[in-house]
């Protein structure tokens, strides 16, 4: 791994009866559920647990702008699957997040976010407004860190 | 648009609560729920509700191969959005859908659908194929229908 | 109608291929959503629609404690039913709300929900409580509105 | 409870930003589907994941035909909750599941399900009628499969 590789996080997803349709695969907007919360589990893998996040930064979400998925192979309730999560790019308050899912080892699902730091607007607390993503946030996802990770993995696992 | 126009059909949506995420906003994957219940709309107006289309053609369903959104303006419960859709391209196996929500007048999402007839494999009835859209089903969209159905619209409307 | 009938909301909902599950009938926790979104209607049958009653009354919600339901007939995608809900009782605090879903004309479902009024503690905002239901709220589903409603109802037909 | 105690399955689940409402709060619905994912984690841990037992026995499901539920503690996105699930009584053609939800060891939710083991009709395929649940199937929950299961899990832990 070179100090630029970004934080990846894994996640194991056991699908169930009321994730799919009448036509038994995943009723397509859940995919959507599962993936939302890969991007929630890669902000608490590098400290940031959802609520904490909010409450640390003052924001009231990291909304999506833009989504675009592929699905390539349908998967059905009582498939176990694995999300690979990572953000490709930070932009100034916006960043991209890249999912892919795979279903025994075969990608299944590849799904592309764009989601901005959104706070309440200062002129009309109901509105929201897109703000720029902190610096510390985005060093939490840095090589360092991403050594760290690593090297607590590895202290785990020899526990 | 000349004779080619497409059947666009529109929805109106009530925005629920529960539709709602601790943001107060539209939780996105909701949306797609929205929008596969406008595809389903737009089938039932040229004469094919779901179960029936199943039924008549073999189909277990119209499942999505590639999806795009884009979030302009969030939307919140106890608004009432509309949402207009088309098809926008046939392909041997599969079809375009265009989704346009509007909130207030404003276009707040829009999302592209591909999605392909898709029937029990005959090898493998556990798998799922694509198969070509029969040829009366894309003509049921055709200009002719479109009159017809504006016809029906304005004589519904006289009564 | 003697003056003691409750104000009734009756909600026409088209089940959706997405609310159902791979027996390909309803999918049994979206109709506990149907029934919120029943209650939420029943509210703005009387002029409360859900963001205007937490705003004016300065409450979180109106959660469940309590819930009750029977399944006597399964419902399918395609299918349109008729929810009718009532507030059945209303105490300090607390009020019942009954739902019954009606599938071509035979009783599908039966729900029985108890809510609170429910504000943040003023000891502590991040905890939530229950409070005592506006006199005004109440007044809002008695004989005399049901009087009005129904008035209101014929006159809209009239025009 | 002597040696006829219950197998017990204990499903830890991290609740999402996704399953909770405006006020922040887990949206009740969303409890039924995690109730959903634990009966069907009991049958899992029997040996009968749920696309295994439908097929074993030729079943479409085991719907729901009574459910109580009464909300003591509300839990919110980020936190980590606990569901105890166990069957407490077998009926000719139907049964009844417990389920607990704990969050930070206090009782949050309780719900009670009557389900049914359900097959398409033999006269009309299209219509779906309960059957008695087969004996083997009860068996695999008995307390000598109880001991199995302790067993197991104790070799599990060894290694």
């Amino acid at each position: 791994m070179s100090k630029k590789a970004n934080i990846t996080n894994r996640k194991t997803i056991h699908i169930e009866w009321g994730d799919c349709d009448p036509a038994q695969i995943v009723y397509f907007p859940r995919y959507f559920a599962y993936f939302d919360a890969c991007t929630a589990g890669l902000f608490k893998k590098v400290g940031l647990p959802k609520r904490k996040m909010l409450k640390t930064y003052g924001i009231i979400g990291i909304p999506l702008v833009d989504l675009r998925a592929s699905f390539k192979v349908p998967s059905r309730f009582s498939d176990t699957v694995v999300v690979e999560s990572e953000i490709t790019e930070w932009r100034c308050s916006s960043f991209s997040v890249r999912h892919r899912l795979f279903n025994r080892g075969v990608l299944a699902v590849e799904c592309f976010e764009v989601r901005v730091w959104a706070a309440p607007s200062e002129a009309d607390p109901e509105r929201i407004e897109s703000k720029p993503v902190p610096r510390e946030v985005i060093e939490m996802f840095s090589a360092e860190n991403n050594h760290r990770a690593a090297h607590e993995k590895s202290r785990r696992k020899k526990r």
